[in-house]
């Protein structure tokens, strides 16, 4: 007989908000515009804990994960999501039949590999993001997204350049965009990464020819922008072109200093 | 003629909440109950910026932390701080008067090492924590403290151990607390750590002899914890001594799986 | 017209080992035994660089890969290659065509996702190890490889169970085993795995019901080891099984310290 | 009665090279040319395992830190070491009481906080490096000494500025240089920290006024360097000034790319 120690009472009745699995690494497949993206995100698993019950079923929630994804490890792929919010949306459901709870979250962090063109030679390099995709259950059954870019930029500093004669110092930058967002909203990770690349001094490309290295050091110089530019100009893009609530972060690991500086707002 | 590029009005105006100079390393001293202890933490600190001004002078920022910290590194100490959060106190206050601002915060990430004593041959041993405090300085000129301890202990799991005849998988976790309290509620981070690390199965120690190893291995197989219970436990005593806003975070780093278990709640 | 600085000689005529590009992450696929795998990985390529030279043209390197990784980002895979090391040799093969050198190495760092059996239901679990593989072609033109995998799994102290009546303080553990072998050395990184996994006191499983979980424990309590049994382990059985340079390290998380300890050896 | 299970002869007999703790985090005090220094360091420490011995005794090793270290968190500290070596020559010493080994090693990785003056207004400023000791015992007795410093600086791009008439891409960049010489060898972090930093196209400061931005600005275009100009420069000094041998690694965070380039070389 197995003793089912999760469901006695504890001695501290107090609800918890999140127990789960966090830190699991697993493969995961997104069908999306007609073409199959594999990933091998970390995934975190939550749900909440009433005052009454010792503990959680864990491996319930691993046995969600994996029958969500089962697929994506089988060549022929019978089903696949159409997105990561998706997937994590799938997650939840089969969650729902294996385990009694109120509220569940599903984070999903990954890379995204999008193809881009450099600006002189016309030639295609592909690009790296870091993307985050939650998901959010609440108590009256309502469903939430929360969907984050981290898009590796520059700034080239307008005040240097108006002391130096149109010289300056330039340095990489990072923009961080995340959105919080009814799950029906439409709202695409891609767009998301766009918004961000396009607000720096210049956008970066891992393949760049001689002209195509010219043509963005042009831009940074036309473009100068402190790591506050940057900020206010995700967030003015951002709010127009997607409904949620927005947080934005860029921090920028100046050349000419040992630490970096930081603009970070909200809606 | 220097131009003041910052004082520009930006061409987008929104204002940032927080803006400033992060990832910085320094050395800092602080003179706590007679003794002195050094840190070498890293150190953020932001203001706001208003729409109508294009960046703020992060170099005020870097001078206001220099100038607090300034007598930590010369060997004659003129004026110590009593305390981490005494420290950030005097960085913004320097702040005021050098740069103009509505909303000030500072982050100190550090590590502390205290004393312990082994459970049987009652050794001292010192033992290590991170540690971030946080002062926040809002509009009105109310003065917020975040703390914030991270302790590692471990949790023996109690379900194995009702369905092993006694045996169970044991493992190291790590609990997280953050208190948000007025300035000058008095609170320390030896009580929060204290707090912490009581409630795991067993406190864990740097230095342990035969007899002390064995008095932690049946502590905590005399005290067998589900996460749950450790999370519980954490928050149930810090709500009991504190006063504030309280947020409890556990995590196993369970020793039968290749992902972690996480427990969350808050006030 | 173009300068191509590169070409120039430098100040300082010292010839540099390894010059190239690192951390650029990429999508690869590979189809190993039938089936196709999808990789994340972190890439570093080298060559060596002759004392008369200022630079190397790093845009070729990128095209290396981006060449060889091409395909991979396509729905129809017209060239896959049948290992991560093979991928390695081929970017080497293209960089053979674009930039003279007498000496070239790839890194490939990425994630294996494996299945496995639970121990008592039989389920199927997918299991994640972290790998990287290597590819140095020396001046002679020989080439070599180096293979790493990183395992998660547990050590059960036999020290403290055999002075405890067979309690005793278990944790997380992670084994490492490298194996450098000229490339046509027949080895996997999934018999690496698999002598790594088998030589703890118990491998770990992302999925285990409670039947599993009770045979993982009985399993590490039958087979206590400290760290430097795992890695005694590891060695010989690596000796017996591969031929190459081999180097084990083995880190125990311990539960009863805040810190970790480890044994490594190499051959 | 205890059992002393580290003394037994193991079922596989193979000696170990490096057996002992790791990540241990504690304070540490070194006084410098009359100047008081405290570390807060993560150190590890092996030592070898004889073939026929099951385990070595962790708890002497630490034993042996804490000894070494333990006047440092008193107040008045009865005896101090001259650097970090000395400390680490200290705990092997006791080591030497404690267990019975033939070669021993440790590793101390702290942060050395070093007073700069800044190139135009003269200002003081603080700035952080990264430092690692290693001090090794050989069966022999002979006593090695393993220095590790990184620093950070920046690169301007030479290729672009020669097409683009004088404008370039400029970033952060890490340059490392490791020493590995016998004990008694004559060299300070401090001067292979000068000699790294003096390598870059422009040092970095932590506190920069207006004059001081533009001083380093026009540095960095005056003296535009490839990542394989600064190792050439960090390794040619480095053969001139100090006697062992020389390992330098530099890595530039390209403003133009997501990834980064290196330069390695060694002696």
């Amino acid at each position: 007989m197995m003793v089912e120690t999760q469901e006695e009472v504890p001695e501290i009745r107090e609800p918890l908000e999140r127990v789960g699995i966090t830190n699991l690494r697993t493969v995961a497949k997104v069908r999306w515009k007609g073409k199959e993206y594999t990933f091998l995100p970390i995934i975190e698993v939550t749900i909440d804990l009433p005052a009454e019950k010792k503990g959680i079923h864990m491996s319930r929630l691993v046995e969600s994960i994996t029958e969500a994804m089962g697929e994506a490890v089988e060549e022929e792929v019978l089903r696949t999501h159409t997105s990561l919010e998706e997937l994590g949306r799938s997650v939840i459901e089969r969650l729902e039949e294996k385990h009694p709870h109120k509220r569940a979250e599903i984070w999903i962090k990954t890379h995204l590999i999008l193809p881009r063109t450099t600006p002189a030679s016309g030639r295609t390099t592909y690009e790296p993001y870091d993307v985050e995709v939650g998901v959010i259950k609440s108590e009256n059954g309502s469903l939430e997204k929360v969907l984050r870019v981290r898009v590796i930029g520059n700034t080239a500093c307008p005040h240097a350049m108006a002391n130096n004669n149109g010289k300056t110092h330039i340095q990489r930058a990072v923009g961080e965009l995340e959105i919080r967002a009814p799950f029906d909203e439409d709202i695409t990770l891609e767009d998301m990464v766009d918004t961000v690349e396009s607000s720096f001094s210049s956008p970066t490309y891992t393949l760049l020819k001689t002209p195509d290295e010219n043509a963005v050091v042009r831009k940074m110089f036309e473009n100068p922008k402190f790591v506050e530019d940057v900020a206010r100009e995700i967030f003015s893009r951002a709010k127009e072109r997607f409904r949620g609530k927005i947080h934005v972060r860029v921090i920028s690991n100046e050349s000419i200093h040992k630490h970096d500086v930081i603009a970070e707002t909200w809606s």
